[in-house]
């Protein structure tokens, strides 16, 4: 089964389009994970801590949302330490029934690049992930070993086509047509062996929810290329942003994914979770984001 | 001490600009070395193998070229495994008297960024590299963590600005300027504030040899960018077509780095080494790589 089958319809069946990141800021862990940055404690004991933390949060997660998305770069910092709680963080979310989206970023020349697809798209290890990030400004022939590797273990790709930091329009909208729009073009024409049944690709896109007005013309470019949009809470952008990003009318909340991290995993951090445990803020709020995707989506929707 | 300052002198001190890539494709590794593609072998041994080629290469490495470059993807095919590999093989090559250039091509939104930067540039544990590559797509803001991190630490940068694979074109070229230049520009602004006292910056930039005519260009963007130059030998360009990265007319070999990683490594797979063992393999090529470069470098310079 496709990596875009298997998204839609773990989609369909948690009702909603939100997926939750897994970016353990050591500075932003609940107390009880205070060794995480501790100065005195081994990366060993540090990464066993993030590690904690990041299996509570799949468990959070569970049954709640289609898919996980772990950023390598802070379990990185931990060297081979973190890399074992990134692998061991993955298969708990297996074990939990979430599919993974491994948050690597990854890009190299095409020899190369074959090697990241192996690492993290190929074999039957349950560290492997079900789809990973791609940066493509290497070119066509760099991101082929990423989508072969997907066509043959029905895996996905969410390649960077517009990102949602602030100075990203620096490079990604150079030139005319905009060098995002080229990129977009690139994405959907990667994608189009590679179309499930349920009509969307396993070639997805990343494009930043803060930019709405370039969401629309890359969704435009893009048909059949499922998106996932970051920048929605920390960074500024709302559900309502998001919404040209789904373009099926009958199923408001399809064809796109909508990441929230820091606003569920350190939901403890705001006021109004004062009073509550970390476990049952991220709860709290994860109910309260994905009550107000569903709003922001269906009233919108035909 | 500057990188910039670092580098210079080691290159001074090896008096060419070789450096030697450390990229153990599985495949390509002597036979001594076989359990590392062993499908009945664990990752652990299968590293461990890997870590033993890696080794004995910084040891045919040390005190012959300024630095190493170890590709982070061929390591990561084996998990956490395979990234203590990575960090003993960059621990070895320290203790060799190697810089070390982690060829990692990372790149995310600023607070990911800095979780990257921590992990390959700060602390100062052995495993943290000297320099690293990064991918510029998502913009300045994005690669300011990076550069922030060289200033602090006193370690350096090597941003993707033209590479070396075949259809490097399609976005690298898009634009009028072309993006690769509209990147050049940035790399080298960004590198103003981390310029040594041998005239060369902390921040250098990745310029295939590939494509000689961009290059020419793309060091005149870039005049106080030390320049890192991939494709000689396996990809097709020659030590001539690297000339033009070179500005100093005196010291011919001076402001770039020209990587060859599969001609060194692997020159036991070619017919004239046939009779020598891997490594007499490997001592000889290195010798002809590194004669040839000096010729080529010191012939058509004033």
């Amino acid at each position: 089964m496709s990596f875009a089958d298997r998204l839609d319809a773990a989609v369909m069946d948690a009702g909603h389009p939100l997926v939750l990141g897994i970016d353990p800021h050591f500075d932003l862990l609940p107390d009880e994970f205070g060794r995480a940055r501790a100065a005195d404690a081994s990366k060993e004991e540090r990464a066993s801590v993030v590690e904690s933390f990041c299996k509570q949060l799949v468990e959070i997660a569970s049954g709640r949302v289609a898919a996980v998305k772990p950023q390598a770069a802070f379990f990185e910092i931990l060297g081979a330490h973190g890399l074992r709680a990134f692998e061991n963080t993955v298969a708990h979310a297996h074990q939990h029934g979430l599919l993974v989206i491994g948050d690597v970023k990854r890009g190299d020349v095409p020899s190369t690049a074959r090697a990241y697809a192996q690492a993290y798209l190929q074999g039957e290890e349950p560290s492997v992930c079900d789809a990973i990030t791609v940066n493509p400004y290497l070119g066509a022939d760099a991101n082929q070993p990423f989508v072969d590797a997907c066509k043959q273990s029905g895996r996905g790709l969410f390649v960077l086509v517009r990102t949602s930091n602030p100075e990203s329009a620096l490079f990604q909208e150079h030139g005319e047509p905009p060098m995002s729009e080229v990129v977009a073009a690139a994405v959907s024409a990667w994608g189009d062996g590679l179309v499930g049944e349920c009509g969307f690709s396993s070639i997805g896109a990343v494009v930043g929810a803060t930019h709405p007005a370039e969401l629309a013309r890359l969704r435009a470019k893009m048909p059949r290329t499922p998106l996932l949009l970051p920048g929605v809470g920390a960074q500024g952008a709302t559900a309502a942003d998001c919404k040209v990003a789904f373009p099926d009318s009958k199923h408001p909340w399809r064809g796109a994914l909508i990441n929230s991290s820091r606003g569920i995993a350190f939901a403890w951090k705001r006021p109004e979770h004062a009073n509550r445990s970390w476990k049952d803020a991220a709860h709290k709020s994860l109910d309260t984001t994905v009550a107000e995707l569903r709003e922001a989506l269906e009233l919108t929707s035909g």
